[in-house]
């Protein structure tokens, strides 16, 4: 199924759901160009239907077996781009149990393209051979609507990278179009692009807009590295790391907030001028440097990040520190604007909520960047528009604030 | 440094180690022909030490602190071809702590070539940006006599792929001179494949030859979802399953002893023929027909499954219950002749020690297979004698045994 057939499917109420958490996805990366994918050969039959797998088709009773009575419900998630590098090693990290924990069985709801449909299988192949107890059910599919029924979490891996001579305008469109029909799909979803998030957002008007995320736990954990670098300590000392903003160069990972052993980041590192000129760019430009050392995206570093993030939703945040992740403004406190996605520090019980941190200090130094990421934001929603439902977009993009080995 | 270089090296008492335990490692497959390395810039100064990487240069006293201080004691892991595509996954797990478990701190050693010494500081960035609070040193060298240097386990998961054309006794010649090199240079270490294994415990006679495996442990996993898959239930209820013999088509996935559900696979699986004729084929191809669909090796669940031979050394093995690994076959109660490695069943108390199993049962069609890979095996080891120490190669491999998918 091609993005146009997927932008012309007629969204039906079969699919509407309201119990759905969303999540994150990945932009504009996540498909390698230097990876080509195979070519797919495949019936009618797979094109239309999500279907079990291989061993996973079995049925059994949990609750009938000593191991296993004690188990949780089945939880459902669904994964985008499932036959791509990053799902590559998120995929074996849910089914492993270190995301949602040793009594929580996993259904993996695996979505890829009809270019990508024998990778799909060989994932799933794999996934069988590695005999994980948790990992209960996996089915595979090219249907969004298929997929996406009853999952607990989506997790939006797959777009499109930016080819050659292409404008950021453009593959913002070009995605858009794929996160506005899964978002009419699922019904709830998430995205690594606050503008993806948003979109998906506004097309699944019955999920809360709070239960979508856009990852910037990446840059978050980068950001922790290069401080604890800088300050000559190891990294777990590093806590209250906020990433503001957008997944782009206007992103602001906050100093001012963050903490090393417990003290303001600008007590330990006393080279201010690092922290304001040097710092931001070592956390922005690491994806670039990688792609250099290593050949292509950084794949597992990603998926543990997004690991990362779910796992901070569903375990509580530790005493006095939190987390950062792209969510819905409405509400905020930081006087960011309304109705954008945005990243902002959150706390969470554990239970899949979150609430937004209140005890955050702002310098000129803080606002003024902070602002820069929001304008950057309020100008891809009015590029957009088209796609969120508000109306004829107009794209005034000021500058290109793709990272550097995003492309 | 080229593997010319390797084989003149001297070997110095230096290094010799008498603690060691040593480990599996991958065979001809591990190299990925299809994902080019790339080129490498390096200092004259990185070519000769194994050096601490960025972040894991810090110091700390894990005893003073109340998060750590009931932490065991620091675990070395080297790990060659470590900027290869199966330690890209396995890497992540041993950091993870999901193979030692969550009070063991880890130190990776990461061994790589020098063609490959930028993507091995790439998968090094990439450990710092995960953020693993267990993974406590990180270093990364290409001279296996500093990279081995203090490791308690080895994983051996670098060797050269077959080339066009190439002959399999060339292959065996040129993969038993590196791994001649790492026996001498480790004084410990191991293979997946059992002649490379024999290979390195003759260049290492400072360690027990017990301590040596060759890994089987995808194969059985493999066979176990392959019954499953044939009896209709989840591979969870499939155990005592065994790999005999090499890593090759001659292997034997044992379904005389295998159970499902506690009773023996031949009286669930009614379908003899399918056993006799069809199962073990089903298990050696798996690879091959990944490869088709996925348009690669299968990197994650090749992990997964060293993470798996791991585990089941540092794990007790559930009651009467076992699991498949090469080891030295000196004292075997089978009746394999002595002085090889060959995959059979082990049980272990959770010590890093194993004890072959002594409840098996043998039938005809049984014996008769695990002679013709013990041949094979026997055949191998007259091929390697110069790098053994055993006098002059006589090669007669009858055939081309080689997994479909390992070239």
């Amino acid at each position: 199924m091609s993005v146009a057939d997927l932008t012309t499917s007629p969204v039906t109420s079969t699919y509407t759901k309201t119990s759905s958490r969303l999540h994150s996805s990945q932009p504009f990366t996540l498909v390698n160009p230097q990876v080509p994918a195979p070519v797919a050969v495949q019936t009618e039959e797979a094109k239309n239907k999500s279907e079990c797998f291989g061993v996973f088709c079995q049925t059994y009773d949990l609750k009938a077996e000593e191991e296993t009575k004690s188990w949780k419900k089945l939880i459902n998630v669904a994964v985008s781009g499932a036959a791509g590098m990053i799902s590559n090693h998120l995929l074996f990290k849910l089914a492993s149990g270190e995301v949602f924990g040793p009594n929580q069985p996993v259904a993996l709801k695996l979505l890829g393209s009809e270019r990508s449909f024998q990778a799909l299988e060989g994932v799933a192949m794999e996934l069988e051979d590695s005999l994980y107890p948790l990992l209960r059910e996996v089915s595979i599919g090219i249907n969004p609507y298929e997929v996406f029924e009853d999952a607990e979490w989506a997790l939006l891996i797959g777009a499109k990278p930016r080819g050659p001579g292409m404008e950021r305008a453009g593959l913002l469109d070009i995605n858009g179009q794929i996160f506005a029909e899964q978002g009419k799909a699922l019904n709830a979803v998430a995205s690594l692009v606050m503008s993806s998030a948003l979109i998906c957002l506004k097309n699944a008007p019955n999920i809360p807009a709070k239960n979508f995320h856009a990852l910037t736990r990446l840059d978050e954990n980068r950001a922790k590295c290069q401080l604890a670098l800088k300050a000559g300590v190891f990294y777990d000392k590093v806590s209250n790391m906020t990433i503001w903003g957008n997944h782009s160069t206007t992103q602001v990972p906050d100093f001012l907030n963050a903490r090393i052993n417990g003290s303001p980041v600008k007590e330990v590192i006393k080279d201010h001028k690092w922290l304001e000129e040097e710092f931001t760019e070592k956390v922005q430009k690491r994806g670039g440097v990688l792609i250099q050392k290593w050949g292509r995206s950084s794949a597992a570093s990603t998926a543990v990040s997004i690991a990362d993030a779910m796992k901070s939703l569903v375990t509580p945040t530790p005493e006095g520190d939190w987390f950062s992740t792209g969510v819905y403004t409405n509400g905020n406190p930081y006087g960011i604007a309304q109705d954008i996605v945005f990243s902002m520090p959150c706390r969470s019980k554990g239970d899949g909520d979150y609430e937004l941190v209140k005890d955050i200090t702002f310098d000129e130094y803080l606002r003024k960047r902070i602002a820069k990421s929001e304008a950057e934001l309020l100008a891809e929603k009015r590029c957009v528009a088209h796609l969120t439902g508000e109306g004829v977009a107009f794209c005034d993009l000021p500058e290109d604030t793709m990272l550097p080995g995003e492309m």
